[in-house]
């Protein structure tokens, strides 16, 4: 049997900033979270998507998706989980949950490529890969 | 045979704001976009929507969806085009599909609810309802 | 003699959605850090914005000033140190300096006046001001 | 008697996005506006600030000031104006103030210096110095 997954927690608190007159959080700044919460599951991993960068690969997002389920509120305290289902190959798909104690407050993937700084498609860094993969249970 | 559909064409250019140290425009801020081109159809509908909420509605964001096919630059000159193409009912979906010259860019959809101040579920006002309804076929 | 201010510091990391193509932070996000580092001023004085803004009050930025000294980059962990240095009236000024380590990125401050909810001008709350004085001295 | 100045008026709409849940349009947002405004200038005056980034040379904010006299709402039709009041040297100071119709709404300024890609201070370009001191009178 397969199994195994990555999994990562960041709090969250709500700016001024990115709420709307509607008085909720503006739905777009949502994805800056999910970024928030990547970039966090990354240095866990010990693979800083700073680093990264600096090694010459991008991530960029190819598909982005989110379900809102109740509003979140200007400083109000989240927990963004950030969790990794599938053994990463050439894409890379990350599920998020936004919860306020309790309550799911919306749900959400992206899907990433590795490119490098031309833009072109490249093969996940071997390093990245296997740490990674060492979260999944061998077949 | 039923048929028909509101379409609705906006202009876009990429501001500086808007862009990432990857050098493209961040993907969350194609939401925003995507607002814009909304507004600007029910402004064309002849229903602002600034209007809508001045008489006690709101149109939250249910679930957001982007595909990135391309990245957009600093001062693109875009064109999105923002279709609805199923009849509107207690739920409005919207799609959207953004285009640099004959490049197709991204594409995406949001699905929306028509709710009051307290942010409870109500129904569609008539008159946008039927505004709406107008373009499409009568079974 | 007169004396005394209130201080107060946040951390701060750059999220990759407030770069911009130059590679630095937009210079506009800036100000949505000044707010972070008042909310928590705020409530390390005991008087949570968000209470107030429950009590009718809402303290909007009537000047906004910043001084870029050095870029900061995605992933920089800053400290924003957020001081009163007037003692509050009718107006309250908040002077900001953002360092990450010994270098001082930026300085800046914001001025604000206590509004109600019509956003006429108001006398500031009375337990606010007392506990905003208690930091200064007494003539 | 020296005098003459660069002017340019800019057209803006405020996005629901850039509300906050005080109805009103965030401070920071200003800044983003002054940016588009100043885009605008460059392209009416020739020297489109895309082509300068691919020449080599970028126009950091060094300092920026915003007053705000009046607030913005949703949907608003406000109007920018951009001014260069003072002969362009090795710094560039713009000016600006936003109308909604008759009412200023709010002023401020930035101040910029070119610097090349790895951010050192350079020389205005010479076409950019003559092109901008066209508009004002000789000695």
């Amino acid at each position: 049997m397969l199994g195994g997954m990555i999994t990562s927690t960041t709090a969250l608190r709500v700016r001024y900033a990115e709420t709307d007159m509607m008085g909720f959080t503006y739905h777009g700044n949502y994805f800056t979270w999910f970024e928030v919460g990547r970039v966090n599951m990354m240095d866990e991993l010990g693979l800083p998507y700073r680093d990264l960068e600096k090694r010459g690969y991008r991530l960029p997002v190819l598909e982005a998706h989110a379900n809102f389920l109740r509003p979140t509120f200007f400083d109000d305290r989240l927990e963004l989980l950030v969790t990794v289902r599938e053994r990463p190959g050439a894409r890379l798909r990350i599920d998020y949950e936004l919860r306020r104690g309790s309550e799911l407050c919306m749900t959400g993937h992206t899907t990433h490529a590795f490119v490098n700084h031309a833009g072109e498609p490249v093969r996940p860094p071997a390093d990245v890969l296997e740490k990674m993969r060492n979260f999944f249970e061998k077949a």
